[in-house]
């Protein structure tokens, strides 16, 4: 395969070419981490923000970037920050559940998937100061016509949110019926 | 909200930024869509190819973009037409499941789901010129062990098809135990 080269670095995003296929990777090689976390009474937490690529307001489970800050980061050291920085939720441990590129076509980016163990309330969130993010705690039957409503409010659904409800499920958390 | 504006515009991506948030979309307004697929006997439809951006082969879900050669295309005539391409499988009909943000922080891409009604096998796949794609029946029953195993061979499982299994599970489709 031929040696990508770069067509533009940015601050956060670099643009290469290999052959003919151009794809983006993150210079910082940050790597995203995503969080199913169910609250001891049943509560799926997700958040919703402000997305400026899509322009619209996503909801999605917590995530973030692993080395974010630019010092090394484990994905767990990331997952128990994210979750807590952005939710106010403490996690005892995070499982894995899952990684893999989120659109292999476009972009080296992997994500990696993980449940959060032992969920507590710690506090309120405490976001970057340019990050807005509102909280939502939804029983986990109400999580469908949930995501219903919100998208007929001009939401975006991250379909990352099925793929964690796929491990809910699978691992038998979670009878639907 | 800032207007993006162009950092580097390729052949098939665009890096933009607004304000200081950088992202890339697709100049053509291409748009992908995935599909769920499973055989009158029980087998799911997956495909397996070397993707550039990550290095490595990836197990996916049948998927492509429309509007891919140029005119103007229905998601679900492209998602008929990627499906016969890539699997050999033809279906009556596309029934719509969801749709959403590849990855909201990086991209403007939005993809659709779509599950394959009426599916039978039409002939060998049709791949384009430079595609090589393996196409995999993989008993339902069997999903999560074939996972493992071509993970273990160094394969990428992209995380989409644990999100049409959400869909299978939630839908009664796909009693797990």
């Amino acid at each position: 395969m031929p040696t990508p080269r770069t067509l533009y670095r940015g601050k956060f995003l670099e643009l290469l070419v290999a052959g003919n296929w151009e794809f983006v990777q993150r210079p910082r090689h940050t790597a995203p981490v995503g969080i199913l976390a169910v609250t001891p009474d049943a509560r799926l937490v997700l958040i919703s923000q402000y997305r400026i690529p899509v322009g619209k307001i996503c909801v999605e489970i917590p995530a973030g970037l692993a080395g974010d800050s630019g010092a090394p980061e484990s994905w767990k050291a990331a997952a128990l920050r994210e979750l807590r920085e952005e939710t106010g939720y403490a996690a005892q441990d995070m499982e894995f559940l899952a990684s893999g590129p989120t659109s292999a076509g476009l972009t080296n980016e992997c994500m990696l998937f993980a449940r959060a163990v032992g969920l507590t309330k710690a506090g309120p969130p405490q976001p970057d100061g340019d990050e807005q993010i509102a909280v939502h705690e939804i029983p986990l039957a109400d999580v469908p016509a949930f995501l219903r409503d919100q998208e007929a409010q001009g939401r975006l659904i991250d379909p990352k949110i099925y793929t964690v409800l796929y491990f809910l499920l699978a691992t038998g958390h979670w009878p639907l019926t």
